[in-house]
């Protein structure tokens, strides 16, 4: 049995993956939470599903890393090819196992209600070199292997039915093993200022930090996160390090912090408005509902999100939020006039302490001489003021909508908090 | 200059892609493109920002593909190693690029507004054994460099700029370099079957397939995508093939049939909408404005989407849309006669021609014993009809959100062909 397992290599399986049909997510998944048992990821590789490289892939990066993790290439249909490539390259024979069948039946008889077919029945049967590893979400058993002081494990590639048996059994395995290395990431958000002067203001203090320590600037719609990551074999060592440096670098930077963990601009803004007890609505024309669904997205958001008025056509805007039709026909629909509004409507539609008001051209069409695809404006509200903000930005559809939700998230950060500290 | 290139491989570079903090979607639009080029990706890698690994990974990968992309690691700030690592691996001096530096200056002068920086100046220094790929959106240029018969490509990571310069540069040179090989793929969508009930049903034609033919399953939130791909070095013939097979199975799995190609649900019911010159408006509460958000992603949404009403709190779903209280108070907001009653409000404040509502609960908290976590009520309408039907999701909150999502459209895709079909 393995007893340091320091370096992890995460090989997912799948020919969606190299055509670029299917965006990788369960890799960014697995490796926080490895990370978190402080084992670091060295290597990801996608592969094909193709038995050579799935095997290439296998032999290579044994020899990088003490643990592997496979996902993908375990479903009930015929392009999959894991399961008999692991029985080759472990030894030991197909048995079915009891657990898993009995689930299988149960999901296809109680939750699917469909017949259970020849090819699930299959899917219960495992390599006797293996761990079973539970899959109380799907009928693919995820397996546990050792060879040679290495662990491979083996995961369906459904994101739900990996996390559920990467949590109820890879994970409490796998505290057992890791060795005795630390590793502590800490993250601040910061806005309104780009990286390279960001890394001209800081440049004494990171020039003078400790070897042990590293940072990372990871630039994202209109803000940069900084990542300061301390590692060794002293837990006490390490926090102390890290927590020291961190704080000397909030200080640095604190006329752009935003927050100093890695939270999403939503996160922030949703904590804000839960102290202060104050509730939010949106009235989005360009954004399309996006700001909402960001709120929405948070567990508990009904707390303090009151709803939306989309108003993608021009008469909505004045039929649900009163926005005059000489506004509009005047100014235009992207303005500072109607996005204003806007705001005024959707506090009286909405009956919330603040808002967010949106307008503008997301591309590919529709732009003109004097306002261009990206021209958009912002509008954020509370019962006392309205500020309404013009941006240019100069990308596609979906990174214009990006960049607006994040503005108009952060220009209502800075309302909440004038207001608040103004008590 | 090498001539035939068949398969490559993407390196992604950077300590945030190891650690899970950002997602990987370069990897997945560079594979699109080379695939249309008839290009393979036969594995993609991704290392952390450290010499000896991406050292590594340079060597380990030229062995395996004749053109190795690169993306990552070129940004203005401390932690970016790749560029003097490949100025060592390739040989050469380091000589600043005028046309960069010009375009550097101007996009600080001109459009940051930001003093130029020691550091942006140096971007403009690159490699005199590299060609140099100029990047409109950004400061950090591309290179292309060959040895010993491969091609290596290094990119700057922010997607924008990264897709800029393939854009502009890379594809155009690539397009004279590829081998006569010809990769065709096929999709199509279904809806309605799981993944192995599909396989049992097409398993007698999927079996007699000719080997230049692959099949593979993509399930997701209750659909599964069937693709197909052929390859070989007759264009002709490889068209001919596919053409034959894909009309088979379309043929064999009509009844569950979304669509005959690549594309999300939101896009088919657009088509539709289009077509037949109807309008759409949502009321959503447990979506929070997520279908809106799909419907509003596509260029052009505004010609069939009118808007909508995000009653997340319910004193909005009867202001806003007529829901009386009694019903809300007699049957809950999560109930067939409250999203009954949200589509009639709808379709009179939305005054579009057909209206999707939804209520449910996403979870974590929130369920009871009669309505757990995951019960979702979905209603579609048009001015003639209405239909509801109650779903029961068994999985978080983003999941849940997205299955409401698929079914919800593909309940309003079946309303709308049947009323198509009925005239």
């Amino acid at each position: 049995m393995p007893k340091n397992i320091r370096s992890a290599c995460i090989i997912t399986i799948g020919d969606e993956l190299l055509i670029g049909q299917v965006i990788d997510t369960n890799s960014a998944w697995i490796a926080t939470q490895l990370n978190r048992l402080g084992i670091f990821v060295r290597r990801r590789v996608a592969v094909g599903d193709n038995r050579q490289d799935i095997l290439s892939a296998l032999r290579q990066e044994s020899a990088f890393s003490e643990l592997l993790i496979l996902t993908g290439g375990l479903g009930p249909t015929a392009d999959d090819i894991t399961k008999p490539l692991l029985l080759e390259y472990f030894g030991g024979s197909l048995v079915s196992d009891q657990r898993v069948l009995d689930h299988i039946s149960f999901l296809f008889e109680k939750v699917f209600k469909r017949p259970l077919t020849e090819r699930n029945i299959k899917q219960a049967e495992v390599p006797d070199s293996c761990d079973v590893l539970f899959n109380r979400r799907g009928t693919a058993p995820g397996m546990w292997f050792e060879k040679e002081g290495s662990v491979v494990i083996s995961l369906p590639g459904v994101p739900h039915e990996m996390k559920g048996i990467m949590t109820d059994e890879v994970i409490p395995r796998l505290e057992g093993l890791r060795a005795g290395q630390h590793i502590v990431h800490k993250t601040l958000l910061t806005a309104g200022i780009g990286e390279s002067a960001l890394a001209e203001h800081i440049e004494t203090w990171e020039q003078r930090l400790p070897g042990s320590l590293k940072l990372a600037y990871l630039p994202n719609y209109g803000m940069v996160r900084l990542r300061l990551t301390a590692s060794g074999d002293d837990a006490a060592i390490v926090n102390e390090t890290i927590e020291q440096e961190f704080n000397a670098l909030q200080a640095l930077v604190s006329p752009w912090l935003v927050i100093d963990r890695d939270a999403t601009m939503q996160e922030v803004v949703f904590d804000l408005l839960k102290r202060e007890q104050k509730t939010l609505g949106t009235a989005e024309s360009c954004t399309g509902g996006y700001i909402a669904h960001l709120m929405t997205s948070i567990a508990g958001s009904s707390a303090v999100f009151r709803g939306s008025v989309i108003s993608y056509s021009n008469d909505l805007k004045t039929q649900l939020l009163s926005v005059p039709g000489e506004v509009i026909d005047q100014y235009g629909a992207v303005s500072e006039e109607t996005v204003t509004a806007m705001c005024s409507g959707a506090l009286a539609t909405l009956k919330s302490d603040y808002v967010i008001a949106t307008s503008g051209i997301m591309g590919p069409d529709g732009g003109s001489e004097t306002k261009p695809v990206g021209t958009v404006w912002i509008g954020v509200a509370s019962t006392r003021q309205t500020k309404a903000q013009r941006f240019q930005f100069r990308f596609d559809r979906a990174r214009n909508t990006e960049l607006t939700a994040t503005n108009a998230l952060n220009m209502l950060r800075l309302l909440i908090i004038s207001e608040t500290n103004a008590r």
